[in-house]
C-alpha cells in the first residue's frame, strides 16, 4: 500500500520536542517543560466533581452532534459575559477541541484546491491540516511593525477564499486592536474571503482583553477550546460559532465526521464554566510567570521578543546564536534540561532565527527553567 | 458566506432520528430506543473507577499523538488474546473513535478524486467521510446471495485506490468467513487497492468469532472502537493498526488533525481491558436479545432478514408495508413509539425498502419494543 501525497505533511515539530523530552525523563533525567503549550494544572475541580458524579449517573453515551445544549447554552452565556454579545445557542457547536473545529471548518468552507491565507509566525497544524484535506496553504509572513499579526494588504493579489486569524496569537501572544481585526474582517468580507478566527487564547491576556470576532460580525467562523483559559487540553474539548445559515451544514459534517464531541469531556466543560476562582487563581500564576520571563529571560541573554499581550508564550529572536532553531533547541535540552520549542514550527523561513518559550507551568518550575537556561547561555559563552 | 460544495454531505439519518426521539420525549412520550447502535451500559465499572482515581492524581494534559503506550500495549496484548496474532504495540494508533480511525485513514491513503469502494447496504459515514474529504464514493449493490458483503468480482472494472469492508457488517449484522475475507485482501493487494478493514462489531458475535483482517495480511489498516464491545460510545475512543511503513505518516497525521484522544477516555479505556466479567454479561444481554428479535419479530409481520452473525442490528425487509422507509419509520415513532432506523441511511436505492432494528438496550426495553411494534403492524392491518 502506498501513501498518499496529501499525507505528507510536517511533522507538530513541538509534539516531537515533547517525545523526546519524555525520552529523556525515562531515562531519569529532570527537564523543565518549555515547549509545551498546556497548563500544568487540572482541569478545575468542579469540572472533574461534575464528571465523577455524571459517571455514576448515566450511560454517558452519544449526544447530539452539536453538543449537549445546556452547554451550548453555557457556551453562550460567556459571550455575554466576556463580551457583551448576543450569540444564539443554536449557532454553538461543540468540538472535540479546536483541532475538531478546524476540520469542520475547513471542510464547510472550502473544497480542494481552495488558497487559504494565514500569518506567518502562526500555529502549524493550520498549515498541515489544511494540506491533509487538499487545501492550499498560502502563507506570508507578517512583520514586527505589525505585531505579527496579518494586514489587509497581505490580502491582495493572493486569490484567497479564507483567512485565518489568531488572536492572541500563537507563537507571538499579541493581540490584534479592535480596529485591525475589524478591518480584517471588513476586507474578507469585500472580496468574499471566509474568516475564521481562532479565539483559543482568549481570557489569557495581560492588559487589555482580546476582541473577538463575534463583537464586529456574525458572518464568520469563531474557533474556541476549553484546553487553554479552562486547563483543559488533553480533554479534546472546544467550540465553534458559525453563521445560522451554516449550522445545518456543519452539524451534518460533524453527524458523520465526529458523531459526537466526547460526553465526558462535554459533562467536564460545563462544570468548568463555574470555576472561576480556580481559573482567576490559574491566571494569576501565568501574569507571576510572564513577571518573572520579562524580568529574567534578557539575563539569560534572549532580548528580543514579540509583544507577549496574551497566551502564554513568549517568542523570542536567537539569531546572535544560531541559525538552526530545531539544533539549538535539542542543545538546551541535552545540556540544560530545559524543553523549548523551536520557531521553525511556525515559520519554516525565519522561525530558524527565533524560539518559542512557555511558561504555562509551575512558577516554581519555570524559575529554575530560567536559571538553567542563564547557566547554559553562560556555558556557550554569550554571558 | 458560501459553504463549500463538498460538505453538501448527507444527513446522518440516525442521528436525525435519534432528534425526532429526544423531542418526543421532551414532549413527555416515553419512547423505545431500537434506532441507534449504541448499548445502553455504561463504561464498565473498572474503566469508570481507572478514570475516577487519574483525574485525582494527574493532569491529564496531551499525550502523545499515537496514545499511551499502556494502551498500545493492552490493544496488542487483546490481538494475542482474541485472535491468537501478535501485533507490535508500534502499530497501534490509539484513536477518538472509529470516526477519526476513518479521517486518518483516508487522508493517509487516498488524494482528492482517488475513487474508494464499499458495498451497500454499509455505515453511511463512510460515504460522507469520503465526500467531505473531496474522495470519490463508488458504492456497489452487495446481494443477500453473497452475505451483503462485497466479493472480489465487485472489484473489476471500477478503479478503486481503496476498498472499505465490515465484518460484522452494520446494518445486516453478517460475518465475512476466512476464505471470503482472504479473497478480499488478496484481490485488492493484486490490484494495488488498500483494504480497509472495520472491525468495530468484533466481539459481539452470536456463533463463530470474526477473522480480523490482521489475522490474514499485515499490509491492510484495521479500524476498531471501545464504542462497542467496551460499551464506551460516548466516550469517543478506538484504535487503528496500520502497516509499521505507514506509522510515521499517520503520527503526522495525528499531531496536526487531533493532537491526541482525548486522555480521559484512554484511562478508562486501559480500565475497560480488564473488565471481561462485565463485558461478558452485556453479550448474555445481547444473545437474549437476539434471541426475542428472531422469536417475535416475525409475528410482528417482519419475515425477512439478513443472517444477524454478529453486533446487534436486524435489518429487515418491508417492501410489503412501504417504498419509503423513512415515512415508515417516521409513522413508527408516532404512533408505536419505537424509534427505528429507515434502511435509506445505509442504501439510498433499495433501503427505501428495508429497515434496521438495534436490540442493544436492555431486554426489558426490547420486550417492550415488540409488543408495540406487533400492536402497531396489527392496527395497521398486516397481522
Amino acid at each position: 500500500m502506498q501513501v498518499s501525497r496529501r499525507s505528507q505533511v510536517d511533522p507538530f515539530i513541538v509534539m516531537d520536542v515533547m517525545e523526546a523530552a519524555t525520552q529523556a525523563e525515562a531515562n531519569g533525567r529532570h527537564i523543565i517543560h518549555m515547549e509545551v503549550g498546556q497548563p500544568g494544572t487540572p482541569a478545575p475541580a468542579g469540572a472533574r466533581a461534575a464528571l465523577a458524579a455524571a459517571m455514576e449517573e448515566s450511560p454517558l453515551g452519544y449526544t447530539s452532534a452539536l453538543g449537549l445544549l445546556a452547554l451550548r447554552e453555557g457556551i453562550a452565556a460567556l459571550y455575554q459575559k466576556w463580551y457583551g454579545v448576543t450569540v444564539s445557542p443554536a449557532r454553538i457547536v461543540v468540538t472535540s477541541g479546536s483541532s475538531a473545529g478546524f476540520l469542520l471548518a475547513f471542510t464547510a468552507l472550502f473544497d480542494a484546491g481552495d488558497r487559504v491565507g494565514l500569518g506567518l509566525p502562526g500555529y502549524p497544524s493550520y498549515r498541515q491540516i489544511l494540506r491533509a484535506l487538499s487545501l492550499t496553504d498560502v502563507g506570508f509572513e507578517t512583520s514586527e511593525a505589525n505585531r505579527f499579526q496579518p494586514v489587509p494588504d497581505d490580502l491582495v493579489g493572493r486569490d484567497l477564499k479564507g483567512l485565518i486569524v489568531a488572536s492572541p496569537s500563537n507563537p507571538s501572544g499579541t493581540i490584534l486592536s479592535r480596529a485591525a481585526l475589524a478591518a480584517l474582517i471588513e476586507s474578507c468580507a469585500a472580496t468574499d474571503t471566509a474568516f475564521i478566527s481562532d479565539e483559543i487564547y482568549h481570557g489569557i491576556h495581560h492588559g487589555e482583553r482580546a476582541v473577538s470576532a463575534l463583537e464586529l460580525s456574525d458572518d464568520v467562523y469563531v474557533i474556541n477550546s476549553f484546553s487553554k483559559y479552562f486547563s483543559m487540553t488533553g480533554w479534546r474539548i472546544g467550540w465553534m460559532v458559525v453563521p445560522q445559515d451554516h449550522v445545518r451544514t456543519v452539524e451534518r459534517l460533524a453527524q458523520n465526521m465526529f458523531i459526537c464531541a466526547p460526553h465526558a469531556a462535554q459533562i467536564a466543560a460545563l462544570g468548568a464554566l463555574g470555576c472561576d476562582a480556580e481559573l482567576d487563581a490559574n491566571l494569576e500564576v501565568y501574569s507571576a510567570n510572564r513577571a518573572l520571563m520579562l524580568e529574567e529571560l534578557p539575563k539569560a541573554g534572549f532580548t528580543r521578543f514579540a509583544p507577549p499581550d496574551g497566551a502564554f508564550y513568549i517568542y523570542a529572536e536567537v539569531s546572535e546564536f544560531t541559525d538552526n532553531s530545531l539544533a539549538f533547541s535539542q542543545e538546551i535540552l541535552e545540556k540544560a534540561g530545559v524543553s523549548v520549542t523551536p520557531g521553525l514550527d511556525f515559520d519554516a523561513g525565519r522561525g530558524a532565527q527565533w524560539m518559542r518559550f512557555s511558561y504555562a507551568r509551575s512558577t516554581a518550575d519555570i524559575k529554575e527553567g530560567l536559571a538553567r537556561l542563564r547557566k547554559f547561555m553562560t556555558e556557550r559563552g554569550h554571558l
